[in-house]
């Protein structure tokens, strides 16, 4: 605070204003304040533990892919009633998958002194929120893990849940088997196609890669490869809820459909003629777990960082 | 603020430092005046035309029904969005339809000194929001109007997409066309019903009543009543993508399904068995829109309250 103070040219009662949003600062004082703040990344740790003390804010910061996406609604319901229960509110913010603004979001949510983050992570370098968490902001990532930081996790079991998926393909006679994955920059895909591969191995089919399609995709990629280079496969693995349905419009016309199991399940998968199998999770159960692990830190708990895995299921509607 | 501090026994700066969640405050000191606040329902008015001349809090209040229900969650990340480029970001909360919880995440958020509201009434009697309006904090209502106050309200034309919907039906010939509306309470259920209604009358097919079944409703309560007093119907309105959806599920076994448009468009409708024709509405346009309204209002836009209806249109898949 006494280097904001300095660097801005101003008193520390009138950076402590500013912080606090209170009147009585001449809006060009409050920006020089702000302009200082962020040259110094002088954020969440400002008086946290103070705070942290006291009452807090009285909200979370949520920061996930898309909230117009249904996992990632639901994912935030299950966050708002824990947070509910507490007295506390749920700030949200889309990264869209970029790790800019995923960043940004971090650091203008610490900036506006939540009490805890939330954090669906777009990108793999999480150096820059270990400050903040020394501070004393405790942050709990969900669906995927940091990149370089050990910090809270609740993740699915994407693994496992994609070599059910194989092995159920597998033991219906399937020997050619595609797979069509998000951008393998994401955890979440790369681990799903890593568990593909091994519930091959289990199954004793081969893994072939020519028919592996990673993204990101739309529905026009996944069209054309359902036509070219996946034609020949007889079943098939879709790696999220947008990639199935992508999948399902693309086959539409086909008079028979290769085989599917999609990962993530979805409304309607079971009005879809043939009905879809899916790999199914509790979004909700990731959502509340990531939730109460972030106010069991608000509460005071000191364990080291802990890695919570929630398991899928095979739900066959074939 | 005299009044605050004199029921709760301290001083003027005690009750500032509390509600701009500055440190030095006891806690049981800062209990009282919590209660002392709540007591005399205290909340936005606190400083906030002065903290609107000075950046303000930051931050919105979204109240909605559920944000686990694709509408809103693509309503919510519109106003998300529109809320960004403005630097703001946005609290939301769920009513699960209880307008006992939507006042209080109303109030809860003016207590957070939000920097204005956009609210998805729940209930029918917005009175005691007037007094936040008055004290400098705008609102905006969306998707439903407020009840007994007059104020900034987008809406879609509920009443002119059930039209279409019936005068679609009677054009391919239907006479006994069946309506599932949602609960008779909620404005747009009402609505949907008044343009059913009305669509009827300019197709010259008879309206009748006991083909009019209103919610609230659930997967079971759709499924009797398509076995038993709606089973003449040859046609049938559903007035949301819920009921649209919990009808496709009970008639799913049936050799033919009776014709059927859904009010809201959803995932899939083009790839169910046959394809569903659906009326169709800009929900991105909504949460826009009421966002924008709500920017205009910081803004120091004061004319008098806006009513802004979104259009609706029929979206054949037949």
């Amino acid at each position: 605070m006494n280097d904001v103070a300095r660097l801005a040219g101003v008193s520390i009662k009138t950076v402590s204003r500013v912080v606090n949003g209170e009147t009585g600062v001449h809006p060009a004082t409050a920006e020089r304040v702000l302009t200082a703040i962020d040259q110094l990344g002088f954020r969440c740790n400002l008086s946290a533990r103070n705070l942290r003390r006291g009452t807090g804010t009285g909200t979370l910061g949520l920061v996930l892919g898309d909230l117009a996406n249904p996992f990632y609604s639901v994912l935030t319901r299950a966050v708002e009633e824990v947070a509910r229960v507490q007295g506390k509110h749920v700030l949200t913010g889309s990264s869209d998958e970029d790790p800019a603004r995923e960043r940004e979001l971090v650091l203008e949510f610490c900036a506006r002194r939540v009490d805890g983050l939330l954090v669906v992570p777009a990108g793999h370098s999480h150096g820059y929120i270990a400050h903040e968490i020394n501070s004393g902001t405790p942050v709990v990532f969900l669906d995927r893990p940091p990149g370089n930081l050990d910090a809270d996790t609740v993740l699915i079991d994407n693994a496992g849940g994609a070599a059910l998926a194989a092995r159920h393909l597998a033991e219906q006679g399937h020997r050619e088997i595609a797979f069509l994955g998000d951008a393998p920059e994401i955890h979440t895909a790369a681990e799903r196609l890593l568990g593909f591969r091994e519930g091959c191995a289990q199954a004793g089919v081969p893994f072939v890669p020519d028919l592996v399609l990673m993204g990101p995709h739309t529905g026009e990629s996944v069209a054309h490869a359902l036509r070219s280079s996946l034609h020949r496969a007889t079943a098939l693995v879709t790696g999220n809820n947008q990639i199935t349905i992508h999948a399902l419009r693309a086959l539409a016309g086909r008079p028979q459909r290769p085989a599917l199991v999609g990962f993530d399940d979805f409304e309607l998968a079971d009005l879809v003629d043939p009905p879809v199998t899916v790999v199914t999770h509790d979004t909700w159960a990731l959502g509340r777990s990531a939730a109460e692990l972030l106010f069991a830190r608000l509460n005071g708990d000191l364990a080291p960082p802990r890695r919570v895995v929630i398991p899928t299921r095979l739900l066959a509607r074939g």
